[in-house]
């Protein structure tokens, strides 16, 4: 599915540098750039603790236009008062200045610790660079200068054929800690050439958001500063894609496609996972009862560790799921490790059953079924194990 | 404040063994017993995978009788389905008929693995032997036979004087693993010899478990097995406590600071514990607000890491405070740790203040105080450190 090539949507360019924010010297500023203002849209994080650059881009993606996607690891420029606003909109200007565009087109991002001053200095230096810098080939480095705790970039990408135009699709992604709807992601830009009917763009950023960053779990922390941008700049020269055409379809399944893969690759990279897990419940009474169920069973302490241990304790499993608050009948339970049935009926199959489960649980993706039985519901959840390195990750992370 | 000898109330009797439940030898059966039917009320888990026991204890509590308190350890007869139901009751009455009483008067606790059989043959060779065995000195035994993953058994008692006349209250409790309101114990038994006007003892329960074992929170999955019990036997020859008197307010008082005291030692022997923390959420729009923000700071898996490191990382707590979904003005959120102000109006002080804060961190307890600065709204909750041992137990709980 994941392609070698990266598909570079037309009409973008980027750049990437290492400007001193990271101590370490790696990757730590980016930009993305259209050629000329291009639609958009955003998904925000609900945390009523908005990080600085978070406030600025929400207002102004509101707009519907953008043009630039500036973006700093290192430092998350949250908690950081009414200087910490100046500063996001010292970066956009710095970005504007440069590129000779309005501020009100520049998306500033930024990610890392919470409630440090952003170091000014790396900016004014190193933005007028980063200017100068924007390529067709430097996504990849878009991808790094966005990881903080990542073990590795996260890039997905598709071209699809609409009434014969090629299309393309690339989306950016950084994840790892704080991992949990809504939002997801921390930072996930996509961009697209595809040409869409005014209006279009927002409900399908909305609807993958909703099967993919709002599906996944590390830990059960929502970020200040989660942000998911989209933007078309429309160069594909397809026929513009209108509601209810079968290319809106089909762009739409390519956006949930790249969208699912980076949520995926960021659980497989939570702070210390070492496995990726379906949660699949079936048979709730509604989906909103399945999601509450999915949910609970993803964000269990007891539930992510016994993964960690490969252990099939699906006792866990059946109390998480009680006490979600969702319509359970326990003695209608029936659980599954991929396709090895393990309970039926609330009641744990033999030993025999038990070590086929955990021949399950040692590979690194499994999913596990829940079914209640009890109507037509459905819902899925990906989510980690819980490791000793995600409480090495976290307990050092600012030492 | 506590005592070192225990304060048994009068009218009860205690027996532990070791059946051969716990494949260790120690101790897994106890027994307590009361010279002859007494008064009772009982809170029990909300989770709706309600384990065997639990069923038939609670529907016999709602009676306001009961005379023998059945408990065992190493197997929760929960999600055993109709014969799970059997064992329950079969154990209760192999108590029922050795002590000659009725079945209804018999509480039948257990506490342990989900999902296996309970081994009948251990109630049946040992249930005789523990009723003969009863004396005033087996409470200790009683709270080490009711010990799980518990590092150290939990014991707390008061003696207070009303009306001229001593009157005695005895709290037994088991945690470690999945604790968290409602309920937060697993199980905890207390008893008294105090005498109260009927339907005082539910109430008087009611608002101590609310203050106690629902203010703590070690991982944040609830148990199918939680239940608290409290029995009367009105020994004390008290004249009997009405309400609205001093009497119950000084009974009340007693019985809060057993159960509170109970609830922090469960807290503090949580599965790879290495901290006891107290969330003090002060100046939310009112109590519910504060509880709601308490309880997300006291579950971010963020915040309990970085208890774990000792790292004084507010960022992480002003951010569990905004997702907590209740009023919440970061610009005028303070951090405090202990007597140390580590955020003020939302702003993180300098790096003089972070150092004072970490000593407090590595205290094996101290408080953190987030006042909202938004109303009267307060509450409190009592939360651990997530360590890699919490994560070392329960990955391999059962193997």
């Amino acid at each position: 599915m994941v392609e070698n090539v990266l598909a570079i949507p037309k009409g973008f360019k980027a750049a990437a540098c290492s400007s001193g924010i990271k101590k370490s010297g790696k990757l730590d500023l980016a930009l993305i750039c259209a050629d000329k203002p291009v639609e958009c849209a955003g998904v925000f994080t609900t945390n009523k603790v908005v990080a600085a650059p978070v406030k600025i881009t929400e207002s102004r993606v509101r707009q519907g236009l953008c043009q630039a996607i500036l973006v700093n690891s290192g430092n998350a420029n949250a908690c950081t008062g009414g200087p910490g606003l100046q500063d996001a909109r010292r970066c956009g200007d710095l970005v504007a200045e440069c590129l000779d565009i309005a501020p009100q087109l520049v998306a500033v991002n930024s990610t890392g610790v919470i409630g440090v001053p952003l170091p000014m200095a790396c900016f004014e230096e190193h933005v007028p660079s980063l200017c100068n810098m924007l390529s067709h080939d430097q996504f990849d480095g878009v991808a790094k200068a966005m990881m903080t705790t990542d073990a590795f970039p996260k890039v997905s990408s598709r071209s699809i054929s609409l009434g014969g135009q090629e299309v393309r699709i690339l989306g950016l992604a950084k994840g790892a800690g704080m991992i949990h709807p809504d939002m997801a992601t921390m930072l996930a830009f996509v961009i697209t050439d595809a040409l869409l009917e005014d209006g279009l763009l927002e409900r399908s950023l909305r609807q993958a958001v909703n099967a993919s960053f709002n599906r996944i779990t590390v830990d059960r922390d929502t970020s200040t500063n989660d942000t998911v941008l989209l933007l078309a700049s429309g160069e594909a020269e397809n026929s513009e894609i209108v509601d209810g055409s079968s290319e809106l379809e089909q762009f739409n399944s390519a956006l949930n496609e790249i969208m699912l893969e980076l949520a995926k690759m960021i659980v497989r990279d939570g702070e210390g996972a070492t496995k990726l897990v379906r949660i699949q419940v079936n048979g709730a009474v509604d989906d909103d009862d399945a999601i509450v169920v999915a949910r609970n069973i993803a964000t269990s302490p007891l539930v992510k560790t016994a993964f960690f241990g490969e252990d099939a304790n699906w006792g866990r499993i059946i109390a998480a799921a009680g006490y979600s608050g969702a319509e359970v009948n326990p003695d209608q339970v029936d659980i599954l490790f991929d396709d090895v049935t393990m309970v039926s009926k609330g009641l744990g199959l033999d030993s025999e059953q038990e070590a086929k489960a955990t021949e399950v649980l040692k590979q690194p993706e499994f999913t596990v079924t829940i079914d209640l039985s009890l109507g037509e519901g459905s819902a899925y959840y990906y989510t980690s194990a819980l490791s000793y390195d995600y409480v090495k990750i976290n307990a050092d992370y600012r030492t």
